[in-house]
């Protein structure tokens, strides 16, 4: 049996997440959802959209996918559900799981674009305190309380984290590059103080591809490309923080690059080194002691799926710092074979490595360790 | 020794490439050099650049390098003498040579911005004859005659291409990815015209990282992470061209990414074929049956200036598909020392293997042989 802890996976709202929480006098204009033409949708102010059925296929044959709206009762339960999420992942051996929003957008830059920053406040609040309260209080040796922050202001930032790490957080869901989407980058001083914060708690910061796609490239995009080719993103960001000066003035940041895989960063290393040391006189890089390799293998993870080739590179990377990721409910999902999927991602992988690279990296990078009493519980039925 | 056959080096143009072949009455508003506050700049109607120390480090050393414009006395004479380039070539071993044009920008992209189109069509041509006229003429053993063409406009492209092509023209250079500059993009028929022409003449096509860059991502850039992180741009514009209905409708295609490195394709092979899969019903991609890896391995070719990890895995993707740079006399060449460069690049690499990268690709794929005459005349000079 694989003991599967899953930095990846996505939270398909409740209905009620903001409208239960808010204000009373933010309640018509937070985000909820209201029937109209037959359908499901979430309207707040200023704004509006359809649920996507690609983000809820777990359990679904794969000719059924699409992007089109769905109501909640197509979905299986596990999307919205917390208790019935926990089921699912027992039934697949994924006995930790690091859950992202999906309304708010990764790293709720959704509420960004608000026009009235105090209901943005309270919203993100609002999703924050039903992550910690109810969906990971439905099943706490399971669920990692990973938190977003108001992403348009660094004071802001700050003091909710704050707040969420007294209410026991312990991780933050965080843009990969602000600079995509028009907010200060990671070359100046701007975000320094978030940074400070998450270094002096070890608090892990987890960037989803795609939380800060420049919106100019997502007009008229073909769907395969940005699905297939998404690991750019990855590659681009992650590289922007390698020649940063963030990693090298706060050595014990933790940074996680949430699906963006792992095959190609021996590739991307080779290249960031090789340029580092022949461009870094004119282009005046911080701490040019510090390769951006040695940044990558100190203060960087990389997640995967199901990628076997990337996997057999583990070796020229760092065995510690790959992360194994269940993505459900998306697409990408393995389950309900998780298990057997691992059995043929993992063949001919020491005993020693599986263990890292399904939980033990992560249990160390999220101080979070798997229950001995629930896998205890459910080995005899995972054990084929 | 190796023998070496360079598909991605660069030419610094000479000061009289326009102003002595475009129409004499165009011949003030064509690319010229002028002196001006002690600096040689390039103007033209509506344009001004000043030449770039970057283009022209060969033989100067790493802590010299910079972007402050130069003269051209500034330059070692390989530059923009094709004889100096030459000479330098044969003292390295390299026996072929595919060149980029500079003030152009890849595949020319610059005449583009040109308000008088007849005067931009001229501009193209112009290039284009200096290059099989002049610069190949000077070593045609040597120099493979690589042509751009009107980006603008699809009709004149396949034009200009038919009449390199009659003047011998043996590569295409064009554009990884139009659609990031605002012209139509490879999913749609546009651009069918050129790649069915440059099909049925077996014409390569060589798209070099950067030749359509988006011009939103080169403001408030930060050096070091456009050249650490540039070959997320190939993996980007390669996967969307494999995931295109091009490659499926013109499957004799020959497409070549330059100097986006080789070391990340297999992990984008591995993602995109997964991607494909799993999501080609509701993406309605073309011609489900043709993986995207089947595309690579058939059409697409990979370049590597010195990448030892990235030639490691060259089993997980094709031997055959993957060329060798020298990238003279831009910053990452490894001239004046590329013999020693390759000892170290190949070590443990089987002959056979070595004979196809260093130069038997390239001579399949450009159908230009590398020179026994010459290699006679330098195999002495150039063994340890």
């Amino acid at each position: 049996m694989f003991k599967l802890f899953s930095v990846d996976d996505h939270i398909v709202e409740p209905a009620d997440v903001w409208s239960s929480r808010v204000p009373a006098a933010m309640r018509d204009r937070a985000p909820h959802v209201v029937e109209a033409d037959g359908r499901e949708m979430w309207v707040w102010e200023g704004g509006r959209e359809l649920t996507m059925g690609l983000n809820a296929v777990a359990g679904t044959p794969i000719e059924t996918w699409g992007v089109e709206p769905v109501r909640f009762s197509d979905m299986i339960p596990g999307c919205y559900d917390p208790t019935a999420r926990a089921q699912d992942f027992l039934s697949n051996g994924i006995f930790a799981s690091v859950a992202f929003p999906t309304l708010p957008g990764f790293a709720g830059r959704k509420f960004m674009t608000f026009g009235d920053k105090d209901l943005a406040l309270a919203c993100v609040q609002a999703w924050n305190d039903f992550l910690i309260d109810e969906w990971c209080a439905a099943a706490p040796e399971m669920f990692v309380p990973m938190v977003i922050a108001p992403v348009w202001d660094v004071d802001l930032a700050v003091t909710e984290t704050l707040r969420c790490l007294a209410k026991g957080a312990k991780a933050l869901c965080w843009l990969e590059d602000p600079a995509n989407i028009g907010l200060p980058g990671y070359h100046g001083p701007y975000w320094e103080p978030l940074f400070a914060l998450c270094e002096e708690a070890g608090l892990p910061i987890c960037m989803h591809i795609g939380g800060a796609l420049p919106t100019v490239s997502l007009e008229g995009t073909v769907p395969m490309v940005e699905i297939a080719a998404a690991f750019a993103h990855a590659a681009r960001s992650s590289v922007n923080m390698m020649v940063s000066p963030i990693p090298r003035k706060y050595p014990g940041l933790k940074l996680v690059w949430s699906e963006g895989g792992i095959g190609w960063i021996t590739a991307a290393l080779e290249r960031a080194d090789r340029q580092w040391l022949r461009h870094q006189h004119w282009t005046k890089v911080p701490q040019a002691e510090v390769l951006p390799s040695e940044v990558a293998r100190r203060n960087m993870w990389f997640c995967m799926i199901e990628e076997p080739i990337g996997l057999s590179y583990r070796h020229d990377f760092e065995v510690g710092h790959i992360l194994f990721e269940s993505d459900y409910p998306h697409a990408d999902k393995p389950f309900p074979n998780t298990q057997a999927a691992c059995a043929t991602l993992f063949d001919g992988v020491p005993q020693a490595e599986v263990d890292l690279i399904t939980h033990g990296n992560a249990e160390t990078l999220f101080n979070f360790a798997l229950s001995p009493r629930l896998i205890a519980e459910h080995t005899a039925a995972l054990t084929p």
